[in-house]
């Protein structure tokens, strides 16, 4: 019987979400869980890798077994096993056919920033200090050229193994919120897959115009010659946030 | 010459404010701070404690010192010797008889809970899961109770060494957010002081009325007879955070 599972985690002290030699990884304690939970080695199957130290909150997973507990309740049971830094929200048995991997449509990720003068402690978790604060008009402008379906091949660090390098952005927009002298900003970012490393180089190729630093040109340069030297710096880890993966219909009712 | 900070920490491995033994504090950080950056041992004076585990966004502090930097640059000095978990925001000279604790007019704390059917582990480190979801209208309706000026000696953990137990609260109020299935709730206490752990066994008090524990009459009772069988648990420090101390003025213009 396949089951799939909703899980949230704070990936501060994670060396991403792939099973790997010489750090901690989501995959395996959910997989260690497993076993101790269910007594037999399942493989947990994720919609896709997280990098080291990016966070979830609505990360999707599958795995096989034979279990007498109720599918909904695999979640407590998970839970029991797990450390603080990991929670599985929900639980259902998989629909036929199903593959948290091959079966994703879209993804949503945040990236989250804040602008204030100083660096702020209970903001550095998951969130990025930007300064000065950047320009919030232009910033969501230039997120709509990014949308469409685009050779990424400049906003993929090297290293990656992907066949091509074509994704489509379904949608890339900003929102921010005011608090006190500082302002928060969500960049959100939908499409039907990512490369390693990709949403935080575009969010810093985004922040580098909305400064001045880059021009429109040389963004879409960017896209349409795959020219590496034409975007901006790749963004810290811990602003980064896998919110959402869409199937094309509801896995929990 | 007198210099005042405006300081956010996020509390999680302190213990507390206040240097002992023991434990590793937010006043003794800051001092070994000022200490290496000054060249001189100083004491760091807060408008109060917070206790283990209790983050600050607004904490307010003084120290002596005859420093060559411009006052507003002091942060910046500082922030270079404070570890990740603690930064000043802003610093300036102190106004003529300023001192941080005995010039302090009101205090805000906020407490967060969320309200979800599983644990959250981005949300666990600033809040508290609670379950069942409390009646909002009923939280609402009973914190307003404890306006005014009343003997908190039932919210007072034992050990406190305070002269006198009456404080008064001058708002308490609940608002929320809905963030998917999620409720999350902030409620934010105003007062010319608090007794220790007050502001944690009042929430636990509202939340136990919210959910049909605890009875109005109790409640009244625990603040005109100051019984502490009539106050409901307290809450844990992970939910509570110090957003702002008023002196009646603004000190960083």
């Amino acid at each position: 019987m396949r089951y799939v599972i909703l899980v949230a985690y704070d990936g501060t002290r994670f060396g991403g979400w792939q099973t790997q030699k010489n750090s901690i990884t989501v995959q395996q304690i959910l997989e260690k869980a497993a076993e101790e939970t269910f007594g037999v080695k399942t493989a947990v199957v994720a919609s896709g890798r997280t990098d080291s130290g990016v966070h979830a909150s609505g990360q999707v997973c599958h795995f096989d077994a034979d279990i007498s507990v109720p599918a909904e309740k695999i979640a407590d049971a998970l839970n029991v096993r797990l450390p603080e830094d990991i929670s599985v929200l929900k639980s259902a048995a998989a629909p036929p056919g199903f593959d948290a991997n091959r079966s994703a449509k879209l993804k949503t990720y945040c990236y989250r920033i804040y602008c204030e003068s100083r660096r702020n402690p209970l903001k550095d978790r998951y969130a990025v200090h930007v300064k000065p604060t950047p320009d919030f008009e232009k910033l969501q402008y230039i997120l709509h050229i990014f949308e469409g379906e685009h050779d990424f091949k400049a906003y993929c660090a090297s290293g990656s193994t992907a066949k091509t390098t074509v994704r489509e952005i379904k949608r890339a927009e900003a929102s921010r919120t005011f608090e006190g002298g500082a302002e928060n900003i969500e960049i959100r970012v939908t499409g039907n897959g990512f490369l390693y490393n990709m949403v935080r180089t575009l969010v810093g190729t985004a922040l580098g115009y909305a400064r001045g630093a880059i021009d429109e040109a040389r963004i879409r340069k960017s896209l349409s010659e795959g020219d590496r030297e034409s975007v901006g710096k790749t963004m810290p880890a811990a602003g980064l946030t896998l919110e959402n993966v869409d199937y094309g219909f509801d896995l929990f009712v």
